[in-house]
């Protein structure tokens, strides 16, 4: 790996190029929409220069970090400016989509695409707020094609690592997009919701860290989350559903008053959580 | 204040213990249930001494670290022994049922009684992870009488400011259980919810901070929140149903594949977040 493209730059583009620049010798082209965000990760030594269709065509990975819309536009566009045998890669919330989409264009060029999606983010996004160490401790989830070759998905595995992430995980966009439902979309749903009760205004100083995690992810971008949460409707329905169900289950033990039913329900939970690696 | 009781040495209990030999020159005598635990936090240093009928009746402040019905039943049983001036203050979660059970078996007493609230804890509990600096930056509540004389709540309050507390907080029961059923109960109960989909089994390696935070508090002392969630079953059942509510409004757009209205009510959410201080 030599000339990496980034496309997108901002909270995981921003990092994938502080990250690739601290820790690997490749050099980096990146392109964002905003060109002033461009002008500052050149200054600030980000990416070495403005990604072009000239040196896209040197690059040997490209990584996109857009949404999934257009990540799958960028990839037709610039389909004929891919250097035979380079490396796409997404970094999409959702992968059936994505990854089906850019399957069925890039059908006979002689491109490797892999699906990818960072377990890593924050309350805040931009390039303003990205930084190298994003990753360090967090898990990088592949989706490859069943054709995708083993020594690829190796070389991209290992440079991977190389950015900080603790482990690689490697699995279809199907059960990707199932697990995601539950382990971040749905989060940020229950978060935004919470928030909504009218005596959420008071909270100042009634509050410890149960209210500071349960909010945390309230503050989210509605226009990305929208087309994540809409890519992965039937999902995110059955979870919330899921969710629903469960908490009327306390509801309705308290409002019988059942002592012994609400303990066996909360330990149920508590022996779940203890269980957790 | 020269010497002080607390009866309970758990988490709070064994915090207090720590933070009053850390940070004042309090003479403290300390009882819990468990003898080992007396005996672990005279030999750790915690307390001065073990508390007994004799010291107890030298104690200017009598602190309970206990479940609710063990503080009422402790008050009641050691009527006789508390010194006349002295303050009582207890430590639960919920204040209606303890401030008004309390306040009918004082009736006629020179104690003054505070109810008292710390913002503060943590998903384990027992004094072996009680730490003298659980209370920095939190908040402490209190809930006085209305006849409760400014000058001793004055006291009470400076005495807790020097403990680590960020700032007293002075309400009435009433108030506090409405708050406390929607900034600490519910998200138990939404944790304590989360952690039961069948998902969650698989999710090694699919999360980030967001699964982290939503399910930190899953892990909770079942016997204790029962007594507190059955305590303000009012208030929180309330809460309940305003988060399935607004949980409701989110799946609906998704069943309706609706994106404006997914995307506004999301704002919403963010809005408020954005909102608070």
């Amino acid at each position: 790996m030599k000339n990496i493209g980034v496309v997108g730059l901002g909270l995981i583009g921003g990092s994938l190029c502080k990250a690739i620049k601290a820790y690997t010798d490749c050099d980096i082209f990146g392109y964002d929409i905003d060109e002033a965000i461009v002008y500052s990760a050149t200054e600030y030594g980000a990416i070495d220069a403005r990604l072009t269709k000239q040196n896209l065509s040197k690059c040997d990975l490209i990584i996109f970090a857009l949404y999934p819309a257009n990540t799958i536009a960028y990839v037709k566009d610039y389909l004929n400016y891919f250097q035979q045998g380079c490396i796409l890669m997404d970094m999409c919330g959702v992968k059936e989509v994505v990854c089906n989409s850019i399957q069925e264009i890039i059908k006979g060029y002689e491109f490797t695409f892999i699906g990818g999606h960072p377990m890593a983010g924050r309350e805040f996004s931009g390039f303003a707020v990205s930084d190298k160490d994003l990753f360090q401790h967090a898990s990088m989830i592949l989706t490859p094609f069943q054709d995708t070759k083993k020594s690829v998905l190796n070389t991209v595995s290992q440079f991977l690592l190389t950015l900080g992430f603790e482990r690689v995980i490697d699995t279809t966009p199907q059960f990707h997009d199932k697990m995601i439902a539950y382990t971040s979309q749905l989060p940020h749903v229950i978060a935004n919701s919470y928030v909504k009760s009218p005596n959420c205004s008071y909270q100042l100083g009634f509050t410890g860290g149960s209210f500071e995690d349960m909010s945390r992810v309230a503050k989210l971008n509605e226009q990305m989350w929208t087309e994540l949460f809409l890519e992965n409707r039937e999902n995110l329905i059955q979870e919330i559903t899921i969710l629903i169900e469960n908490l009327c289950n306390i509801k309705n033990a308290l409002e019988q008053s059942d002592a012994d039913k609400l303990r066996s329900l909360l330990a149920e939970g508590r022996v779940i959580k203890e269980s957790l690696k």
